[in-house]
């Protein structure tokens, strides 16, 4: 595969999976460091997320604990709150998986990453929450 | 005792240590993840802070420590200047708790902690703290 | 439900996810601290894993992301490992998660709870994971 | 004051906080950074630990909440546990303290800092703690 | 020498290091925690920066590295890449320097310190970077 | 360039700034995950640390910079101490930056890292440091 191969098709995962919120993204990296946008749609997305082992809402569920427990991505949750609606897992199951993350990370963390949740379904009229 | 019980009792001290504040981050899961505030609530509240092996003076200075070191959590930190101030610790002793935690978490999570005292005494007119 | 029976209950959660390896940790708690085993078993298992919202399999997933971004937790990664393979997680899945968390914790924590998994597998006989 | 008089100060302090554990920890860097021998000695311990404004048993329990949550520092948790119980803090206090980190900081880091505790306890002949 | 002394050496180092942020940081602390920017000021600068072992661009990189990697280090991240320009380091270095960290801190922290470089450099008329 | 390709390029340049250490790590990962092996030379190595922009001993600054604040990364910093070595920096030069670090980590993070740094250089008969 060329490099420009591995840009298409990382890009092609990126869209599925992200939606507009990871291109934009990469566009606002263009003018300050191109070759990391590079990197995140070629190898992150073209390279990692693109492999069959483990499935999309597998991928988002996995990731909704790291950005929570990192702490201080609230973008990046934002994006992946987004792109996990977008691969299938409910508003009541994203929000479980946060209650679920006050065991391991306590409740600040638990918190800020709801409090993301509570802004990406009240723009995508997903408010209120039955569980 | 019962879930009702339990919830009214945590909500009885996180309103004494709290303040309006602890009630205010409960509201605002209503609509997102009412069963995240009932855990701060009745858990956090009823079951942990409750317990008289430690006194909420000491309780927040530890958590004042916690805040600091996880980084990212200033709305969290926010409450919790509030409720150091609520339990007791005065204006000075909080500015050198977090001046001692330079040793331990570096100078950029210890300057982080300060500005929000900053913010938290400038709204309830404790400023210039004089040491 | 009664104090005890909560207790009781969580337990039972306990043992089908963690199996032996949960029951050791609250066992090794008894002396120094039988409150904190008290409420990894009433609450954690007991109010939140047991909640019906997410899958026990989802529940590992977000789990190990978790644990990985934390770092330090190479214990916990451990019974959690094995908790991952209790409730229906492959050997393959699990190595997948964990190269999926290089992309948002780093190469570090990635090898580090790679490493975690190579000793629960091998303990178990898994070794070599074939994807 | 001297660099030298500056040193002898916080060394006084080190010994009264730390104990032998503390000055171990500097002689171990005599090879490789006496300098990070010099900055624990005389800024950590000489300029902050000895200020007023806080007295040792209150700096104990913000910096078991700090060594807590950061994750990863279980020598200092060592240290810190044994300062924490030369300036009067009790064992069910420690215990107690730690129980409170897992509101804040999650179940794998209290769990983490309560077992560097049950070792320090064993070592001193404080087990069991009774609350 | 002094603590006077002390504390305008520091104020020296820290003004051709930081510039004019670095000055606003310490002033901004004046009636929160004058010690605590006395301590940033006759410490961090005066004790440790300037000491001859490691010339200010080679600590620069390790201070990227570091805020990089701590995250929530959004403030001092911008003092920092305007202290890496100010040493010599170029955009295109330290974008490099960013594009580095994702190997080791993953890619939400390695964005969130671009998207930092990103607005210093806006300021400082130096966008796009070419490398 | 084939994948192949990609991945004897990413080898050399392994090889080249960790030595032996680094090929230890990728061989250890065989029966677990080559994949993540295979990630750590060819994108690690292949596509990031062979790129001109930052010569390895500005990398290497960084880094140790990343893995000391991470904290959790012994093993890491066991490999990249000596990897700092191999590519030119000092004895004296690494235990400085370790020394600086504590500026921004705070201490129990600079001591875990300073004393990674004694084993290594223990190893390689480097000891005592002369500053």
């Amino acid at each position: 595969m060329t490099r420009e191969e591995r840009y298409e098709h990382g890009l092609k995962v990126l869209r599925e999976i992200d939606g507009e919120a990871g291109q934009k993204v990469v566009d606002s990296l263009a003018d300050i460091s191109p070759e990391l946008g590079n990197q995140v749609v070629s190898w992150a997305f073209g390279d990692i997320y693109a492999r069959p082992g483990l499935p999309p809402r597998d991928r988002q569920l996995v990731t909704l604990g790291m950005l929570t427990a990192l702490g201080g991505c609230e973008p990046q949750l934002e994006v992946h709150i987004n792109a996990a609606l977008n691969v299938g897992l409910s508003p009541a199951e994203i929000v479980e998986a946060l209650l679920h993350s006050a065991v391991y990370c306590g409740m600040p963390r638990a918190l800020n990453a709801t409090f993301v949740a509570k802004k990406v379904f009240a723009e995508r009229d997903l408010l209120p929450v039955v569980t």
